[in-house]
């Protein structure tokens, strides 16, 4: 039986006992762990795929780079609700995560506003706004995994 | 230095060796392996935890299924194209993913057009149509992984 028919059948995301408000959507902390893991992966590879264009390298497409940008900020939303209590396990997430809730949340915070300036900068079709939205998105991303995020 | 930096700061993404059309987006078939991995876990997660209002076991909200609707079918279309010739590697997918590319294609249809049926019957707000469309969605899931994924 596959993964999926067992998550269907057995009914495991119902009333798990483990569970806290922010992370009531995962049976397991390591289900946690691997939906946020996922999440930065796809983020990555979204926001990465961008740099040809804003190093120059390759025609902009404006059209293109405003739908990945949109892709993008739908996945910028999904890895924090996964970083519920109780969720630490065997990642490379700091304690600092859990211990300095407030500092983390800052920097989500400041990351997603960026975004949002890169969506603006999208929505321009101004090449010089999104070098420098798309600098900005990357920072962000550095500071929060230099702070909170174990180095590989 | 991390992952993402070392993407950024290395270019890895611009002129791969190991290249297709389909599959240009990643610098290494283990990327594109972990891209379309990432995609799944997103997917079953985000699919799975509909259940308990499909099944009945909570109340239906009509606007929170139907924004987690919208957020399945993008990510409905993320993992295909990361199939590429040459990412065959180490992962579930069975060799007919692309001695079969034809049955895979229509396999990958079938899922988007439930995919397109579960959204409107999100937008109905009608709880038996939602029902009915998301168990076409779970099966044309599972006809896919029975022939094209190896078992676990």
């Amino acid at each position: 039986m596959n993964k999926l028919s067992v998550l269907l059948v057995s009914g495991a995301l119902l009333s798990p006992l483990w569970m806290s408000s922010a992370s009531a959507q995962f049976a397991k902390p390591e289900d946690a762990i691997k939906y946020r893991q996922s999440a930065f992966v796809l983020l990555a590879s979204q926001f990465g795929r961008m740099q040809p264009t804003v190093k120059g390298q390759v025609p902009y497409d404006a059209a293109a780079i405003k739908a990945n940008v949109a892709l993008v900020q739908t996945l910028s939303t999904l890895p924090w609700g996964a970083f519920g209590a109780g969720t630490e396990g065997k990642s490379s997430a700091k304690p600092e995560v859990w211990s300095d809730a407030a500092g983390f949340k800052a920097a989500q915070t400041k990351f997603e506003s960026a975004i949002v300036k890169l969506s603006a900068a999208a929505d321009s079709g101004d090449l010089d706004k999104l070098r420098a939205a798309f600098g900005d998105v990357g920072a962000s991303c550095k500071a929060c995994h230099d702070s909170y995020r174990i180095k590989k």
